[in-house]
């Protein structure tokens, strides 16, 4: 049986840490909330960074074999075959969406985001003077999906831009080949750029197929830039690199991407990044072997004990969209399994108003911590709403 | 005798770095130009960071103790008492420079930058919309020195905001009580907010001092906002961590910067920062020795190689400016050197038109690859002008 990176450590392993996940609450709350995982490096990335800091290798990064390393994984794991030399490198994925959305968009332009989405895109979307239109994702039985009329609809309003989050936080849904062609057909009809979040593609778990937007037949596509990194899947957020990956007609948008920018990323998220890719695939298999068991198991605990909360298991990332609007708990409803249940989960509505009534719980963790996170969810239900 | 740190590795051993000075060049070419040192980590932070890569502590970063360590380090070193909690954590010196600058100024305003000047200042500062206003040094027998009435003649013009780089780079000038009080004088008559770049404080040499600007009495250092960081004294600028402190009286504009933007600093930066400032001074005293050595051979050799070499040993830092304009090689001497001699230095327009004729060398390395430097740049020089 190979090795559960999820079961490594211990809870006062992780106390340990400096890392936001484990500094922002008391000890008594249990940390499922922003997207870092609990596991132990992969050890070609251990061995990397140790020989780093062995030579003092902590000077400014330089992409080094960093789009190589990305290149060759892309072509093995989604059949997308990339130029390294388009490539370049930016300090993490948020950083790279704006810079190539100054490239691509002027201000004032409108830029569509779907809801429910990552928060950040919305504060750094207008630092920069985009216009956000907010456009939901609409939800069925099977989950969620692209609402292609509603899309069509903000594409004819004079969108210039669509940052497509794919595979999708927070709802964890990887697009169809079929729903991204035609999201590029639209995009071809009204002129809109594809800038694609890619952070979580090899999140992807069995009975879903990342389709890189990037490698699809369409003008859009080939006009598309993606966003990709090993900061997710390796958990390496902290260590700052990722990559701008062009489309074949977009290489000389990419390339303005200014070198001052790609120097101010992490040396030792490119050296991690270049090991993970390269060498830590391995890792991965057992890892997102734990996630898919974890999601399971998330599954059957929420139906046992939480058999309020809507759920479609994700199909990428280690991140749950719990709906929680027939509890009776308000727009927040972390805020009460935080106050009554010691368990810290990322609050719905700052996914925007398509979060209200929601929360995001992030099952990157042991088996026993979901198990006591729905303990702890159950148990301030219980102690909001004693019926 | 203490170890010199900048005597540790041998050049196989450099060329083995992943970093942006070691990877731009050919390996017949001795990279004498970013600001990075050929040292190792100090044990204090190599130690922190090992265990960082042990406990996979890889995950947003958070400021943690870096803020008290800082402030620590500031009472012992400079007398200057500053308040943990009201600093905030920033990727780097130069991403808080625009951040504060967006705080204290508005699009359009003009921000006052001396000339020579670190070239990315005005690469970002047109970046964020500010017009910047090159305000050269003036240079006498002594060296370099803030030109007051110049100062004030741009002042008057309606700057909004004064970038100071103290110490500076390239001269090395460490400014003097004296003159920052001065220029606060102009400041208060003026209206204008004082961001200083002190990057490079921790770096200054025996016979000069420092003085925090915001450590002044006078209403313009109260309101001052000083950018700090470990990255160049112990060569951590790849793992990306600074910090923005405020005077007593610009707590509430530092308290603006947003929380995703600490957030996308870097864990590793934070750690290692933390470790030196709180156990890293025995090794910066070690290497503080080492860069006295290195600018007084630097300051023999080029008298006796370079004669027609203009310089004034730095009073801070590991850079040397280089006047070459005697040397007939036109407005980029670093062109003739990388060319002729097989030694890159940092190209002196880079740093405005105050650089033309000019060059940067950074001596942050072993004694051998000074003379080395120089030895090749002499040659070069003979192999441009056969006289
Ligand atoms: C969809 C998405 N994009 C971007 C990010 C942020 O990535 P980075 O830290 O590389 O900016 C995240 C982090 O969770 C994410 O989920
Ligand atoms: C004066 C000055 N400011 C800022 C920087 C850049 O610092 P950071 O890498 O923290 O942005 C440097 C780097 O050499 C510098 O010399």
């Amino acid at each position: 049986m190979p090795a559960n990176p999820l079961t490594a450590y211990e809870l006062t392993d992780l106390r340990e840490r400096h890392s936001v996940k484990w500094r922002e609450y008391p000890s008594d709350v249990l940390p499922m909330w922003v997207a870092e995982m609990d596991t132990p490096l992969a050890e070609p990335v251990a061995e990397a960074l140790t020989r780093a800091v062995g030579r003092g290798d902590t000077g400014y990064a330089a992409a080094g074999r960093l789009p190589e390393a990305f290149a060759d994984f892309a072509a093995d794991r989604y059949g997308w075959r990339t130029e390294p030399d388009a490539m370049r490198l930016v300090p993490d994925v948020m950083s790279g969406i704006k810079e190539v959305l100054e490239i691509v968009s002027a201000p004032g332009d409108q830029v569509v985001v779907n809801t429910p989405g990552y928060p950040p895109f919305f504060y750094w979307l207008e630092r920069i003077g985009r216009k956000v239109v907010r456009n939901p994702l609409a939800c069925g039985p099977d989950g969620y999906r692209i609402d292609l009329d509603l899309l069509e609809r903000d594409f004819a309003a004079g969108a210039r831009a669509y940052l497509l989050c794919s595979p999708h936080n927070p709802t964890g849904r990887v697009f169809t080949r079929d729903e991204l062609l035609a999201v590029a057909d639209l995009a071809d009809r009204y002129d809109v750029r594809i800038v694609a979040d890619e952070i979580h593609a090899p999140l992807t778990h069995p009975g879903a197929r990342h389709v890189p937007f990037a490698s699809l037949d369409a003008p859009a596509a080939a006009r598309s830039i993606v966003l990709a990194s090993a900061s997710k899947a390796w958990n390496l957020a902290g260590l700052k690199a990722a990559l701008a990956v062009p489309g074949p007609d977009a290489r000389a948008d990419v390339a303005l991407i200014h070198e001052e920018v790609s120097e101010s990323a992490g040396l030792f998220g490119v050296i991690a990044s270049e090991a993970a890719f390269t060498h830590g695939r391995p890792w991965l298999a057992d890892l997102l072997a734990g996630l898919d068991a974890n999601r399971r198991l998330l599954g059957d605990l929420l139906k046992a004990h939480l058999p309020g909360v809507g759920h479609h298991p994700p199909q990428a990332t280690y991140l749950a969209w719990l709906d929680c609007r027939a509890l009776g708990l308000g727009d927040d409803p972390a805020e009460t399994f935080l106050r009554h249940g010691r368990v810290a989960l990322s609050p719905g509505p700052n996914f925007g108003p398509a979060g209200h009534g929601f929360a995001r719980l992030n099952f990157g963790t042991s088996p026993d911590r979901v198990t006591e996170a729905v303990r702890r969810m159950a148990a301030a239900l219980e102690a909001a709403d004693p019926r």
